[in-house]
């Protein structure tokens, strides 16, 4: 059995400023636990240090059970690496390092995700080395207020002619949530991507388990 | 002739958010022209894109004429490196990364400056292998607007006391400006750090070069 690639399934983007005030690592853990196959620590409102004892904390919940991402901090990354902490590679955007830089920068056995939501993005990937990316987080499907500056909402019929063009797997992304796992997988999508869905759920591991089975159950129907 | 210790005389801290809407490359080819031996680059308000495309624009001026630091990101350095920049090394404060982690990220040669100002921080850095950081940067010595989470201030007086009992050279920071560089070499500092002396300064390259001829002379004046 071969390896999924990346990001395949439900995939949480752990924000650390959307946790109504729990620890972080906690939800991550409700996540692992619930079958989430991929975990991006998304800490923007956190020092590097801060960010670090957050990926260690997390890390033990993840380790052998889900991949465990860094966003956009490739320092914290290799330096967690460095401390011997499993963390499994980085998400970058499009205001982040350049990719073949940050590939350079993490080696060959790393994950490295890209934020790619448009033609121009898609193009600028076709021209990259094969390996250098190993999957893109496409979106935003909904409006979301996680990020401020995403582009105009694509909406799942946007989606689905987006990823039709895209030139590496995708990832679903932009306030997705219960109830649509079955538009996201039918779109083309290899995972969908959420943050308030598990983050601010009063019960993040019920959530985390709808999901999970709700992406099931629609991979099920699709491959029957 | 040895070369002088990494901080040594007037230090830019050449911060994004304070060049009044100029260009911070064009900021540090004033101080580089005006004999500024040290450039920290504090872009805290940039993506990694933009703060390593600062890098790049600021290393023309100060390639074999100043030392380039970059405050906090290590990726950026990294990647600037990567990319064959000259920059020559970083500077973190301790809610950065642990600085043996920095130190092994970025090597042997490259210049690591640590912001340390308490008995605390010192007895930290005392306990670190030879080697680990090149300077300290100490204060602050008034309040500054710059930075909004700096200790209470220690005017000369506390900066005198203070450096009296640090483990490796200190680089006085913290509201200074002209006027200022007697008291700070008094002090015992080997540098002078600045921020809104140069970089809001009406016309930074006076202002920086007023500033080194004060600094030359409060040496000389010691040295005499």
């Amino acid at each position: 059995m071969s390896t999924p690639t990346p990001g395949t399934g439900i995939y949480l983007v752990a924000n650390s400023a959307s946790t109504a005030g729990r620890p972080l690592a906690d939800i991550v853990a409700d996540a692992v636990a619930a079958g989430v196959g991929t975990i991006q620590l998304r800490c923007k409102d956190l020092s590097a240090r801060e960010f670090l004892a957050e990926a260690t904390a997390c890390a033990e919940h993840t380790a052998d059970r889900a991949l465990l991402l860094l966003n956009d901090r490739v320092d914290v990354y290799l330096a967690g690496r460095a401390a011997g902490i499993r963390v499994d590679g980085v998400h970058i955007g499009q205001k982040d390092l350049p990719v073949e830089l940050v590939r350079s920068l993490i080696g060959p056995d790393a994950v490295l995700g890209l934020s790619a939501s448009t033609e121009e993005h898609f193009a600028a990937v076709s021209t990259l080395p094969a390996g250098t990316i190993d999957y893109l987080g496409t979106g935003a499907v909904r409006a979301t207020p996680t990020k401020k500056d995403h582009p105009t909402p694509l909406g799942f019929s946007g989606l689905t002619s987006l990823i039709s063009q895209a030139p590496l797997p995708c990832v679903a992304i932009g306030g997705l949530g219960s109830g649509d796992a079955g538009e996201a997988h039918a779109a083309g999508a290899i995972g969908m991507a959420v943050v308030r869905a598990i983050c601010s759920a009063e019960n993040p591991r019920d959530a985390a388990a709808a999901l999970v089975d709700e992406w099931t159950r629609a991979s099920r129907t699709v491959n029957a």
